[in-house]
């Protein structure tokens, strides 16, 4: 017998720093007089939280106790653009900053994430986006997490939009992990139910990315996979009931950084078709990440399961807990995707792409985003730009 | 409702570079001219692997490719003796070293974790386990598994035993994280039955001490703890039957060291009396560690279940399977700890002291161990001496 799991290196160098009332370790993490970048989103960090005082008060206060001086990339977009990120690169330069400081969710993470890359290098960002062998290095960055959902404050990812040429790039590089993150529940109580619905979407899928792949020997990252989406099935509905759950929201807060942080994917090839896909949608239509999960995610499920029907049948039985007794696997899959598509749109989030007025009219152009250079992408079963478009219409 | 697990920081530096074929890495991760400290055990690393060479020639090579120069400390016992460490900080003095490299198991990563932080103080090593408040650096320390048991590989604790004085302590420091470490399969190819056996019992009391405790909302703690338990529950029996199953070897070698690596005890305050109790026993007897704790833990289970059988009986539930349906919590733990019991011995591991010829006329003197200041210990149930000693005598 053969040792089957692919090689691989795990190195998760961020220090996650998690729980009530944790915002004071700035006080420690960032150094004394240090010049920081504040980077936030549309302003929702300015309103008042349980206590009277804004985040963003309660983050200036602990910034001026170590001597901090401060400069602001404020309005950072949904889908982060290529033009805010340059903002903050030029204020980088602009006022020597050697730290920074991302205070929301993944869209503000991901464009701090960009910043500090492109800050520490000669190079355009869209350059270092397009060819991650060309960063060399990092400004450090922190983070303060507000929004349960991509993983980023603990993952070396980060997706840009470019509007000129309407391309929304994935990228990664090991100098973009975040140096520390800090998890306070409080911080997400005032995500309204679609936000917090599309968090719970986003970190399932990032699950199913890599959990459907034909990478053999894999039981724990198996059971780890199942058992982070079980807790989801099990505590999503009671959040979406209950927005000021702080037991709930705390879980969900875990398990959205756990499921992207490496950990599940270790040794295994992954598919990610559905990213690709969402990607290419939301390059051209403003919606978010994931909705366009939610829409697309089963649709390419069924239009793929034949290719691997065990491992489908496996999320079907022993997330959904789906009887495969006396069955063929396909069938199994195929009750296994209905209960998670019903899963999702129990907690709100759609399940056709006209829920966000998108037609057959958009989807060629679509399709052929996501195969910009003709490639095919996928693994369970390589999808080239007519399967992509086939999805799409399927998702209608 | 509040958010109750406890506030916690996880930050695990050690890159976990895993998958056959990896020692090449050496190469990587050991910088070019370094004087290397190389710590191994019995000579077992001497033996030919199945392609002619032994680990210890391919280190040795790895290690000329690089220029490193070579220093020996060798014979580290299973139990890890104080003297030992003390040879090997001497060691590190006299030649300079800027590099320790672990060759081994649990025993010899343990010890050369105390050679890596003594040898970077003026301190005596004695003193800075018993209080690691004093450790203020270390040298790095690098490592090759070659057991599947301790996940000392991945984390900052480490035992020691001083002989002198019968006291066999654990102590950990931020700094005794291995900066990287090498885990390839096929290099516990040769590892016995009973060895083997004893692994996964150490594996699995080691997710166990931290399972059964109070701490609220761990729901993906939960799922992740009883996740890995079920993978051995399932790989544990195919591979004592079949030793040269590498696919088996490499699952149990990652759930080795997820098992205690910091992730199943995130915002978790545990118990650890158990290992408390076995620590007492192998200071006066030296006894496998993991068979010591096959024979406690399920007595101790016993004795402490009815302070919380809801947890008991989650597990039994969880891992083995056993219904809970119109039965009282305490029962169904009962009958989870006898299946775990079984399951221990099916593999080949003890289920009572006289096993290893300990005797009644013994147990005084280890329950005086297990509680040398007069403390209780354990939070399911804080036990005394008198309590350890009913521990034990139920385990003769």
């Amino acid at each position: 017998m053969v040792g089957r799991v692919h090689p691989f290196t795990f190195h998760n160098p961020t220090r996650l720093i998690f729980g009530r009332g944790q915002l004071s370790a700035l006080e420690q993490e960032v150094p004394r007089g240090a010049s920081v970048l504040l980077v936030y989103g549309g302003g929702s960090v300015k309103r008042p939280l349980a206590g009277g005082t804004s985040l963003y008060d309660g983050v200036l206060a602990h910034l001026s106790n170590v001597g901090a001086t401060v400069t602001e990339l404020s309005g950072v977009e949904p889908n982060p653009r290529l033009t805010t990120v340059r903002r903050g690169v030029d204020l980088c330069r602009e006022h020597g900053v050697d730290l920074v400081l991302a205070v929301g969710g993944g869209s503000v993470i991901d464009c701090a994430k960009a910043v500090a890359v492109a800050a520490a290098s000669d190079r355009d960002a869209w350059d270092l986006i397009l060819d991650r062998s060309l960063v060399t290095g990092a400004l450090p960055l922190g983070v303060v997490l507000t929004h349960a959902a991509t993983g980023s404050e603990m993952n070396p990812i980060s997706v840009i939009t470019n509007w000129e040429t309407s391309d929304k790039r994935g990228w990664s590089s090991p100098f973009a992990y975040p140096r520390f993150s800090i998890l306070d529940p409080t911080f997400t109580l005032s995500v309204p139910r679609d936000q917090t619905a599309y968090g719970i979407v986003d970190m399932m899928s990032h699950v199913l990315e890599d959990y459907f792949d034909f990478t053999p020997n894999t039981p724990l990252q198996d059971r780890w996979s199942e058992g982070l989406l079980r807790t989801l099935v099990e505590v999503g509905p009671r959040l979406v009931a209950d927005l000021s759950d702080l037991d709930l929201r705390e879980t969900v807060m875990l398990c959205g950084t756990w499921a992207f942080n490496g950990v599940l994917s270790m040794g295994r090839e992954g598919d990610w078709a559905c990213h690709r896909i969402e990607h290419a949608i939301s390059a051209v239509h403003d919606i978010p990440h994931g909705g366009g999960l939610s829409i697309i995610y089963p649709h390419w499920m069924e239009y793929v399961l034949e290719a691997h029907p065990a491992r489908f049948a496996q999320l079907a039985t022993n997330v959904f807990g789906v009887s495969a007794l006396h069955r063929r696997d396909a069938d199994v899959a195929r009750e296994g995707v209905a209960r998670l598509r019903a899963f999702w749109n129990s907690l709100g989030a759609p399940a056709r792409l006209s829920h966000y007025g998108i037609g057959a009219e958009a989807l060629p152009r679509i399709a052929d985003l996501s195969t910009l250079r003709g490639e095919t992408f996928g693994t369970v079963r390589p999808l080239g730009r007519d399967d992509a478009l086939r999805v799409l219409e399927r998702s209608l």
